[in-house]
């Protein structure tokens, strides 16, 4: 049987028309190899970042389902374009929508999981030796409504494609491959040949961008390889997969935008009104007296409204920290107690005042405010990285 | 029961925000009226054009299914946020694609033609007391394709729901009614009150671009009225229905961008070749020897590459002449013999070169080069209209 590859390209490769082109000459080389290729698209460049523009000059609390609605054409331009693109060198292709491609969610709008992917059109054609299409971020609830599946969703798009589809799959962006940790932070870091599934989500959860944490446990789920690649370069990039970095410590993760909260005694209470507010908490502790919170609002549609309710509603007994960082070191063994330690000694060095510390089997947190964060990355990628 | 109308507004009436928060304001205003309110939205101002655009930058003649793809998103978009700013003013609202307002046409990409409307999940929402947005120019083929009715096709959207829910129809735009010429040629024109179907029709499918030519014929078709009015003016407008003008002669329109072809007896092969082309046509006639057409090209997805495949079709024999206008003067009393005698006197008296002259019980048509049509518009708008 042929091969069947989901390759994905994210908003940066095809940010014009000139990039856009070169995405199409890389497909078809695909197609030459005589693969099947079906290709999910993220909207071009910053136009997600428009679209919610427009919607925030009429509404700081946007109505999700239409925000969704709004949303979902960024993608179906690429698709068409691309589509377009292709064809004009002579090659065969169709653009199919989220809800075209099968792709079924739950009715979370903005933030929709996707709950079943039924590819049969796409199959057909890929049968018929087309190349297909598919928009990336989108899906269609089994209420027959447009839904968007958050920030970085086409990544989940193409996973659980490739996954229906019996397709190997390859994330293609301007970065050639999983690093030890952003390299616009820190110079040093350095691409790995494989990382394993929980050490990528792990990343992905605390703030590396270059894969999706809900795309990472889709395929690991399913079993499937992801294959994180530079759009536009040779190289074999990054396997996500069973077998891991083979290092202690994999990589250094930061996030921005954090906010923690506290409140005496009322975790239950708390909880309840974050899951309300469909948060996506990193972490939820009560020590018994204080409950606390901690979570990034980057993606919350409308943070500042969602942050009065809760004052309104917990008064004077709610404290709130704004802008919070945090600087995560993740790998396998850092179960040792001495670790901990070593990172606070390291933001002691630098001067950097640690708001919290929080460990896990795969993963040392340390938050600081945004303007240590920096220093600290690259002073926790030398300590537990680069000596490792 | 409670009345129900469909309002459509037009790209300049929702070029940004601003604007498009004056249309929410009047879409309320109707629905404090007690009415029920299904509104169709073009795409913003020059959206369209713009995607329109994109797309050649990448092929001279887009498929014309992806084509559909991409135009399909504008729509989107204004619906979208006309439905936030709804809701952000304390009313419910809920947009609808094309393919879920029941909007079931052709698979005539770019051009497809509306077969049946089944907007059940209008109605729900209507009753549930709900403003419904519906993007217009787009519907869905039985095959489940994304389709666009072509230029103005949000006109016959609008008509087309009108009917199938049994309400009166709006379709509002900068100018506040039907003019007996376009006002920014010729300045004596002014509204008409009222005016037939065959008359508006006429006009429309001549250069008159306040309402598609598509549309009015389906409102006669289904017996309802449309009323032309401004969107952000007071007045009555203009009645398109039953009761004519109660004018000899209601109005001169002008169309540019029309071309003429001549072929030596083959007319069922150019006719047969125009057809495939789905070329619009305005006439095709034999006189025994000489086989002529003419239509627009104005909205022909890739005029050059079709004229090119003409002329590689039908070699020298055939004649094309590119950049031609039209002036027609429409009305009920046209019949008389001697009307196109004057108009013929009137271009001579400019030294306007006519090029041909058509005549049929409802219309005079003076074909000439596009520099001598305003001219020509006024001199006939002076003559037939002002005069009648």
């Amino acid at each position: 049987m042929t091969e069947t590859v989901v390759q994905k390209y994210g908003g940066s490769s095809v940010a014009d028309v000139p990039k856009l082109e070169r995405v199409a000459d890389r497909v078809i080389a695909t197609a030459k190899q005589g693969r099947r290729v079906c290709v999910v698209v993220s909207a071009m460049g910053r136009t997600t970042d428009d679209l919610i523009r427009l919607a925030k000059q009429i509404s700081d609390s946007p109505p999700r389902r239409e925000l969704d609605m709004l949303l979902s054409t960024g993608e179906r331009i690429t698709m068409a374009l691309l589509a377009m693109a292709i064809q004009k060198r002579g090659f065969e292709a169709i653009s199919f929508t989220g809800s075209q491609s099968g792709i079924i969610t739950n009715d979370r709008h903005s933030g929709a999981h996707i709950i079943e992917v039924r590819p049969i059109r796409i199959q057909d054609e890929l049968e018929r030796g087309r190349i297909v299409i598919v928009a990336g971020f989108q899906g269609m609830s089994y209420r027959r409504e447009i839904t968007t599946l958050g920030r970085g969703g086409s990544d989940t798009t193409a996973v659980a494609l490739a996954a229906a589809l019996g397709a190997s799959c390859e994330i293609c962006s301007d970065v050639d491959g999983v690093y030890t940790a952003d390299p616009r932070i820190v110079s040093e870091a350095h691409r790995l040949d494989s990382i394993s599934y929980e050490e990528m989500q792990e990343l992905a959860e605390h703030g590396a961008k270059v894969l999706n944490a809900q795309a990472v446990e889709w395929a690991r789920r399913s079993g499937i390889h992801i294959y994180a690649r530079a759009t536009h370069a040779e190289g074999v990039g990054t396997r996500v997969g069973n077998e891991g970095s083979g290092r202690e410590a994999c990589g250094v993760a930061t996030a921005t935008g954090l906010v923690r909260l506290h409140l005496k005694g009322r975790s239950v209470e708390l909880g309840a009104a974050l899951a309300e507010g469909e948060v996506p908490l990193w972490q939820l502790t009560d020590d018994g007296t204080t409950a606390t919170a901690l979570f990034g609002v980057e993606n919350l549609p409308d943070w500042a409204g969602f942050s009065r309710a809760l004052r309104d509603r917990f008064g004077a007994e709610l404290e709130v920290v704004e802008n919070l960082a945090a600087v995560s070191v993740v790998g396998t063994a850092l179960g040792s107690a001495q670790l901990p330690a070593q990172a606070i000694q390291e933001a002691g060095r630098l001067g950097a005042k640690i708001v919290a510390i929080d460990t896990s089997p795969l993963r040392i947190t340390v938050l600081v405010h945004p303007s240590d964060a920096p220093g600290l990355a690259r002073a926790l990628h030398a300590a537990f990285i680069a000596a490792g």
